[in-house]
């Protein structure tokens, strides 16, 4: 049976524990939330204060050029490169998700009709479960193109292979799934859709520093994704967008602002796509926020993904263990695979009264979050969380469970 | 003829002149730019410290409630409104210039297309010198859409009424020029694009908080803006976008994002669009860029645009005319209108080497910026521009042309 004692013992053993000092967090929380917003890395206070006072203060203006502003988008998307199995020159930050994947697919679509072979496809496949707004951005998409779309919703993973068809466009997928951590073989599904003469867009928001990635060998044709989650970027920070380079010759998108043309200074009144990667830009970058996200990268620089991905599965192993032994009494139910292989950074359980119980939990300072229906998601950072952590948290739990203290009328806040 | 000390007397009597120690401004600066990147007001830097160390470090997820996270697009739209002559809940701070003029023309382009009687209009009309990515962006747009538009280009202002014609779906106009400084007449405008059936979108980047707006008496349909240049939030801060009351439930945009759907965090597989305001929303806002909007909305509050616009046109005549009095021997030619009624918050005047000269203008301490072709930009900001400062600026340019100090072969940089 674990001690606490054991935890502690797989604490001092930890290489990635002193990372955890990199990162300001509050006194008396257990913070499992870092898959919604990333805990805040020291140096990003020093990092905004920087750019506010000095580069905006004292520069003005000139920090386009002289702190290289302008160039941000494409300096971070290097940074972020090797984090996701990107090369230099594919990736960069800007705009929002669901903006990001609006580009994406878009483009996507746009080279299968540039394609004779492929040019009458008109169905977009992604999954029911998909995070919402990822299905919402399709159908916007669809209903406003001018070859007209539908998006097949998948209900289960092993109904892929029939959905994905000589109709299917594009296949949009969210790699790690928000509400279920499960996690799909990238590699796996992406052939199958390039068998059936499918695009495949990948969605990493709950990947990207969460497990490991590698969007070449994955055979991804186009992915987006968040910064503010794993990645520790900042509340809303700017989202990211990869185009390999064997794509952006033929990437197209109908966002085409003035940071993607080919010469944004030159005024000249008719779009020309800039080369490369700068094409899925668009408008001007709120540049403190960006600006911080250089901070998480900054922590990921010290360790690897490797190393990330065997701490996190250690904790989310002991998590899983550790609530099916000391809550075994109550009506959880382990929503997350148990399978390596299919499981990202999180853990998911489900509770009839799941929300009543996340909110006393957040109450006694362990900090997960809900989703409907009836879950409560526990995100696990190896960046900063502990062993120790996870046994508390399981141990406040179980507390809250047996001594049933939770209120069942509890009401649902407006957000979290 | 005016002297230094006639500037110092209008500053010893500018009701304006205490607003500007709200701000940090460098020494040995003359800030001309604020058309561009509107200057720091002090209180921003406390405004983000506080965000990132409290709201983001110490609250965590919680402050998406508990600081108003997300509510704050509609809540700075709010205070902006007053500025630009909009209604509470007409307003929301989000996303880029570019992306809200994406959704704000594609709304109308689809109000015209669900009108029967205007269902066959195919035809946007804007001016070939507005802001490029206004052009770009209609484009874009144009190229997607399923019914396949054209975009109109209108060489010169008196061109307009023979443009708007019954094929014209959208006038899509820039408020103020952003490198003549010429305004149009917003309610003449409105009113003969209305005559001719079209609908009218307003962007304001170089208007809002330079000049008096009224969007309700000024018949507009849509607008769209810029925070960052002179409402002075920040580089790069979210741009906004209005939509009155009376569209707003004909207003659809294809970027269909889960900010903007009436149930968030049901997390439903099918957008349904939010009621009012919140339906030009689309993904996760950058907190910390977006909540420095409010300190400079916040100085806005404590005076008039009524009071700016006084000191404004009293800076920009005086500019001209110190100008075209103390460097008559050169070849400056003034591109903004002399008329007040015709003119913004800045003036341009073309020089044969007018990157040269702004360059050393620059390197003196005199901000203002440079755009092709030939023309130099200084932009006046009531709020902490002193008379003092015109006199000043325009006895270095003097100097810098009597001389012939500047490099006829200096190389443009890359953004500035």
């Amino acid at each position: 049976m674990t001690t606490r004692i054991d935890c502690q013992e797989r604490d001092a053993r930890d290489p990635l524990a002193a990372l955890r000092d990199q990162f300001d967090l509050p006194q008396g929380v257990i913070y499992l939330d870092g898959n919604s917003l990333g805990a805040r890395p020291k140096a990003a206070l020093a990092r905004a204060q920087h750019v506010i006072a000095q580069e905006w203060g004292h520069d003005l203006i000139r920090s386009w050029n002289t702190a290289g502003w302008f160039d941000l988008p494409r300096r971070l998307g290097d940074r972020l490169a090797p984090l996701i199995g990107a090369a230099a020159g594919e990736v960069v930050i800007t705009d929002t998700t669901s903006v990001n994947l609006f580009k994406a697919l878009a483009a996507a679509l746009q080279m299968q009709a540039d394609d004779p072979q492929r040019a009458a496809r008109r169905v977009i496949v992604t999954e029911r479960s998909n995070f919402p707004t990822d299905i919402y951005m399709a159908e916007g998409l669809s209903a406003w193109l001018a070859r007209g779309y539908t998006v097949r919703l998948v209900d289960a993973v092993d109904e892929l292979p029939q959905a994905i068809d000589d109709e299917t466009a594009v296949v949009l997928l969210t790699h790690v799934n928000y509400r279920t951590g499960y996690q799909h073989d990238m590699a796996a599904t992406s052939t199958l859709a390039h068998a059936r003469g499918a695009l495949i867009v990948w969605d990493l928001a709950h990947s990207a520093g969460a497990v490991p990635v590698d969007l070449h060998a994955g055979g991804a044709d186009l992915a987006v994704g968040c910064t503010y989650k794993y990645l520790n970027g900042g509340p809303g920070a700017p989202a990211f967008i990869w185009v390999p380079a064997r794509h952006q010759a033929r990437f197209r998108q109908p966002l085409s602002g003035w940071w993607g043309h080919a010469a944004p200074f030159a005024m000249t009144p008719h779009f020309t796509a800039t080369d490369g990667i700068g094409r899925a830009l668009c408008g001007t970058q709120p540049v403190v926020s960006l600006a911080m996200v250089e901070c998480g990268l900054d922590v990921f620089a010290q360790t690897t993904m490797d190393a990330i991905r065997a701490k996190s599965l250690a904790l989310t192993d002991l998590f899983i263990a550790l609530v099916e032994q000391r809550c075994a009494a109550h009506p959880l139910a382990l929503v997350t695979p148990r399978a390596h292989a299919l499981r990202g950074s999180q853990v998911s359980f489900s509770h009839p009264h799941g929300y009543a119980v996340m909110a006393a939990l957040i109450a006694r300072g362990v900090i997960g979050d809900y989703r409907e229906p009836a879950i409560m998601r526990f995100g696990f950072t190896p960046l900063y969380t502990s062993f120790a952590d996870v046994w508390d948290a399981v141990e406040i739990l179980r507390d809250i469970l047996d001594r049933q203290a939770y209120d069942v009328h509890a009401k649902r806040d407006a957000v979290t």
